[in-house]
């Protein structure tokens, strides 16, 4: 195994792959059998996949078998603990900076001391028609998990 | 009018009240004909209310008039630049941060250059129930906004 | 019920009453029948406690039956977002700065992807008796969570 | 002696030999006789080596002599002075923001003013076996050390 | 096509193009048929292309099948999110700094609670003659957008 | 004079004594005969006023000889330093975020080295009908500065 | 016990007490027989005082018993982990900043892998004459702690 | 001369050669008549050296001319402004937060308004024995600089 | 003596008194003895004052016996680490960036390596006519200060 | 002309040429009829020169043409918002902050609402002759610029 190889190496080639086919990473996902959403984020370092789905992956893209392995591996999910400028992605914290404490409260109303997990979890996006615009829509959902006590 | 009556303190008397009426929020949502989270959101200064749902409010729990004309104006909507620590609000985040160029690049694959609004917004929090343990879940949808060109 | 009082009026009630009474935090502990970890964190507003428990510690502290009604409410869990500099807490912050690649790596190989659930979790801390000077111990143990794939 | 030879270096070298020897850092650990938490951190720069168990890697995994001096220099042990964003990693530090005054108080009633070693400190991670879920295991045990009046 | 080229590289060859060919933004916005703010910010990767733009600056300017193709991708609009130092950006941050919350108070005079839209926007940047010395002048309108009720 | 009179609280007593009268900014501009921008910026403490409008808005609010002279005195025009999250004045910032290195461009392209003056300066917010929703219109000018060179 | 006694009261009432009474550090240091910097460090809360020390302070300065007994307690040892700029303390942090390195290296390669305590420590401030200008001499001597391996 | 050597390049140099030599600090100091912490100071660009110095240490490690009076010029004394986590340094900030108050209370006791120079600076580390485990010493002297009053 | 007067206190107390007795900085500078800037930054908190000067502002402005000691302690010269965002003031900062490395050139060129003085210094700032519109003239001085060697 | 060619790259000739050259930067300021101030400056990025500057630099130093053309661009004169931490361009912002609020009422006293303008601004730094040592003499004027009213 090549010792250089590095999931944002991986990742690159996926995007590169991806342009070159003329898919959509709706056209992917459905390809592999799985979600828009977790297609991308596992193909972007986000999310260990499955070796089923990296071997579908590695041959529709021509990866390496060094390549198809990292994907399987836990990657390091670092993100930007600083709020990021994008637009498009800043409205996403603006969001949860005005509604966060709303979600805190209807969250315990209906169940309690916990959280909502971001580990047990799936989200999509879609579009939505819409008379005065198209909308996106948001979807996820988390397990529930309660505060231990001991 | 009291010019000491500040948004913060319409807020803190509506929370009083609220928890001496024994409601929940989706109680008193439904009494003003509107949802929870934008209930919650509006009493606590993260919206402007309508005069009338300000009005329904007000009666609902024996508010001044000064209160009833505060909560119809438009509050400063600030929120912690940094991450917020509280487990509960953190896990929001944390999926904003591993799953926020995701949703940048389905945004752009389904509508092109543009975000969805954080203003012409509305959000949902509903409990899923699920054999594995019920789960939350979180529904947002948002007008698209294409960029201008000029 | 007096919209004034806080959970941090709770917490100060408690941490006076235990000194006049002049017991340990084991002490207090055992005599509610839980860990003195989850008691201290659960009478400095980092727990909610169930109704039993609160109200053994409102009779055994003579607490005013809504200071016993908030100890049982979700507390916001807000913690220090920059590393303390205390130094007794520092170095589990240093802990975690030195061994945390460390303990991601050995979690993935024993487990796969995902984390140690810090909700579903327990600590406890100990004297250990050490012939060249006693030694501090902490054992944590948290639900493996598995990132979920859709 | 290359003087371009970095403990990074010699890191990578560590960790792309023991995956083509597909060796766990369990098995790794036991071949040079010490833990796995210690063999992990000290193969990524965050522990010297005794020259002893720095031969013994060296010739398993076939470094050079400059490698294996490195191995045995006092490393710079930086780390991220900000909250680390990797799902795995924080939730160890959230730990330790939660809890982290309950540890401060419950040492102090222990053992009097001072701290836990995080140098004269060993640390295990394991996996507890349990009907709802296995768990992980985090066990550490530090030096008590008085502050000094002089 | 060429994985390599970036949208960086894109804005680098523009600026180099246009420094050969001596025109100002000025005359190249006329040559494209397009205001000057717009077109440099989508020559330097804050602004998509629409198909027909991103070909007439290719044909200009002597670009790549990829070059036009990347022009007419959504870009990541990152921006400094500390304040600028460079004395000529600064002041426009000054400004929004001084009468930030006067421009709030007359947008919610003047249209209620909602904002003026970053994306829906335009902008121009003239030179005014005046005795006492020109003066820069900025005018931008964007879409009034009022907050949803829901 | 009263010594604990400070700015803040002149600033307080001007918007109180607006709110009594239910003049709206562009009324109380118009009667001072100054714009609306500056108007509030000068009462809420962003901009020293000249004698003869700061004793107009005495006698039209009834303030004291004290808080008359307080609003002809420098003001410190402390704002702050990390973009604000409010929305509405967010999205200013941004603005400058994204389109600041344009400006920075095209006044150099215009007038040289230099910039753009925030003290000789001034600015207007106005509504412009729109058949697609009425627009914010924004309108500043500052004098150039050229750099000096000795 | 009167709950609303804190650490800082007690650090403000020596310091009130040490004015009025004319003495210097040194000569309160001497008086309970320690070093004037610990002397110093436990009257303003950065030590847990002995109780035989705090005794003797408390006679000496009218203290009451609930004020002697505080002094007795572990404090939270928190500093400012900013650089602060008082410039007499700024000059402290920049040594560490500018021989920082050196330091390590000098420990490293008299000791081998480890730290000067800073909780088995000591450190004494003196004058000492010279002809070109008295100098402030600061001594430090900490406990050399090596890093366990297991 | 050649314009790419850095002084970070001499730096390099000299680690390298004092590698190969297999001296210590302590015995290059000796050889050029200098303290330690002073040698690996200059050395490692924190401090400039006089011409004999640049000489004596050149002449040992055979670097070239341009090296020799790059070792001679003022250079940019940078250090990390945030507190560094390296544990072996880190101690020394911790010192400085933990007894910086006290040490600035001490120099005015003893000396007046005014700073310890660290400019006019001298400083030694060193090993002393002691029968519960060595200690590290570190001595620092710094002219006392009045402030001016005009 | 009161033990709540602060040096804070005493500040107020002559900027107010200041006012009512309608002096300029310079007036009582002048009446004093010394330069209106040391008056200023002694008169708030920034220097320590000789007994002298002390007793004639004291007498000047009517100070009890305790504000005069208190103007004679060294006080924490404590300043804002962040830029400041007054205008006035923030444009000293921009110089110090823009010309702080040309300063440090220059100071090396005349002098070698050190550093000017900020301790053993003096500053005015003084108006300068001239055609095309007065300015502001600052000069400083500070004692050079040569870096050690030992 | 070579699109790679950048302002820092121009710089490092200029700043190599010099010392090639052995001249001062007072020796280069006269020869090109400037301050040695500005020229440092003009030379580092922090300045546009004027054409005929430009090209005696560029004939002096044997620079091309090109190099000669970007001399006379306006640079984007970015600077360290953090206060810098090397003990020589440290001090100049101590100063700022120490006697900042001084400077703001100075000119406040002496010309009204306003600032001194960092564009239209010049500055020099000189040796002064001192019996107790030599001084370092910085003097800076830039034109008073009053608040705009509109």
């Amino acid at each position: 195994m090549t010792p250089e190889l590095t999931r944002d190496d991986v990742s690159m080639m996926i995007l590169s792959a991806k342009k070159q086919s003329g898919m959509s990473w709706e056209g992917l996902a459905e390809e592999i059998g799985m979600s828009p959403v977790w297609t991308h984020a596992a193909s972007t370092g986000m999310a260990a996949m499955p070796k089923e789905k990296a071997e579908l992956l590695g041959q529709k893209f021509n990866l390496s078998a060094d390549a198809i392995e990292l994907l399987q591996e836990p990657p390091s999910k670092d993100w930007n603990r600083d709020v990021p400028t994008d637009p498009c992605i800043y409205r996403l914290y603006e969001i949860c900076g005005v509604y966060g404490p709303t979600f805190k409260a209807l969250v315990h109303e209906k169940f309690g001391d916990g959280i909502m997990s971001a580990i047990d979890f799936d989200m999509h996006v879609d579009r939505v028609e819409h008379p005065k615009g198209d909308r996106v829509k948001v979807t996820m959902t988390g397990k529930f998990l309660a505060y231990n006590t001991w």
